[in-house]
């Protein structure tokens, strides 16, 4: 029997490379689907690219929907992405790095694309932990969500159930990292900053960069990531 | 006190142009959103422009989101669109012009729009009569979705309650022509053919313009659509 087919949304950051990760170690034969919304940060998608060659039998794709046109959001459109915030503070706010709709647009198509492909699984990187300032990364969401692929799909209608996996949902990123170290993931090749230098390098001080340069450290592993040489790194040095 | 504002997805057809003049006589400031999901009826896209500008303060927007990468539907790939199917045949099975979640995908764009704009009311021309082959026009799938916005954005989270308004949920074609002849809609900027000529004349055989070319008869009007001079129009005379 051949293994069955999952969806992964694979943006090529830390969360998403660790759920590959996961669905290769669940024995899932993995399509994964990096969406280009328009983000500023389009490193992250050579990134995926890089990821998924570097994987066996992983069949990547690429689809482009430009949310620009829409606005709204500084991962988007001209609005500064905030640096050197108090970590506790992220917890407690929506940022404007929030994207409208964003997970239910990446749902969406990967939706679109198991039923395309008969697959019954989706795996994304939601995680209600240091991301619960977006609310579309809490367990209620997903869980609605999979009643809109039931109920919108053909495959839904003939009796399919869709899976919606969020294996990250209750680790913080300490945790995710130690998972991922534990399945063999290369950090190295993962990109996490919302605002990178023009040759990729991390700037060390967004919330991204924060949240992930205190994972390593509280997972008491190296970090591979490789910073720029601006003055914009640690707190306190730069306003925002 | 100025008009609230809703998003309108405008494909160009007869269904969505109808919802257009339902959200204007509402009172709402409209917004509308054509989605260039790569569809081979391109012309689609050129009524939704032609049909909004005629509209007086009416914004128009227009999204690609080309899912042809994703592949799965006669309405994208290089699957043929069924032609001089009985009407009766129509209602019981889900069509190969069925696109993968794409009213999720379209509703899911329509809720960044709306959260972005500041709107909490979202048009939309599902309607469970004439497609009830598409599991995505159904009531309670709107509903569902509901639920998603609810929970899936900013907006949502402190306390919007997007509503999708589906004014042509339990009409026949006959009664969405009659309603939009009552508010004024001119049918003949309006495609709805699948496989429209070089030129965007309709087929006249697919299930879209039997589904129209019926409405117009059975609503007692003239039908306004331009049909190209090929054999294909008609019952019996061409094999799909």
């Amino acid at each position: 029997m051949s293994a069955a087919r999952a969806v992964v949304l694979l943006s090529g950051g830390l969360d998403s490379t660790t759920c590959l990760a996961w669905a290769r170690a669940q024995g899932f034969a993995c399509h994964t689907l990096a969406v280009d919304y328009g983000q500023r940060h389009r490193v992250e998608l050579e990134a995926a690219r890089a990821i998924a060659a570097r994987s066996n039998n992983v069949e990547h794709r690429e689809i482009a929907v430009d949310l620009r046109v829409l606005g709204g959001s500084a991962l988007t459109a001209a609005i500064a992405v905030p640096k050197h915030r108090a970590l506790d503070a992220m917890a407690d706010q929506i940022p404007v790095t929030y994207v409208p709709a964003r997970n239910t647009i990446l749902l969406a198509l990967a939706l679109a694309y198991a039923e395309t492909l008969g697959a019954r699984d989706i795996v994304a990187g939601m995680n209600a932990l240091d991301y619960s300032g977006y609310p579309d990364c809490r367990p209620e969401f997903v869980a609605a969500f999979e009643r809109v692929a039931a109920l919108g799909t053909r495959a839904g209608a003939e009796g399919t159930r869709f899976r919606i996996h969020t294996p990250l949902m209750a680790l913080d990123k300490a945790g995710i990292i130690r998972l991922g170290q534990s399945l063999g993931v290369d950090y190295g090749l993962t990109h996490s900053c919302y605002d990178p230098a023009a040759d990729g390098a991390a700037c060390g001080a967004c919330d991204a960069c924060r949240l992930r340069s205190k994972g390593f450290e509280e997972a008491g592993l190296p970090d591979p990531t490789r910073y720029g040489s601006s003055p914009n790194r640690g707190t306190g040095c730069v306003s925002s």
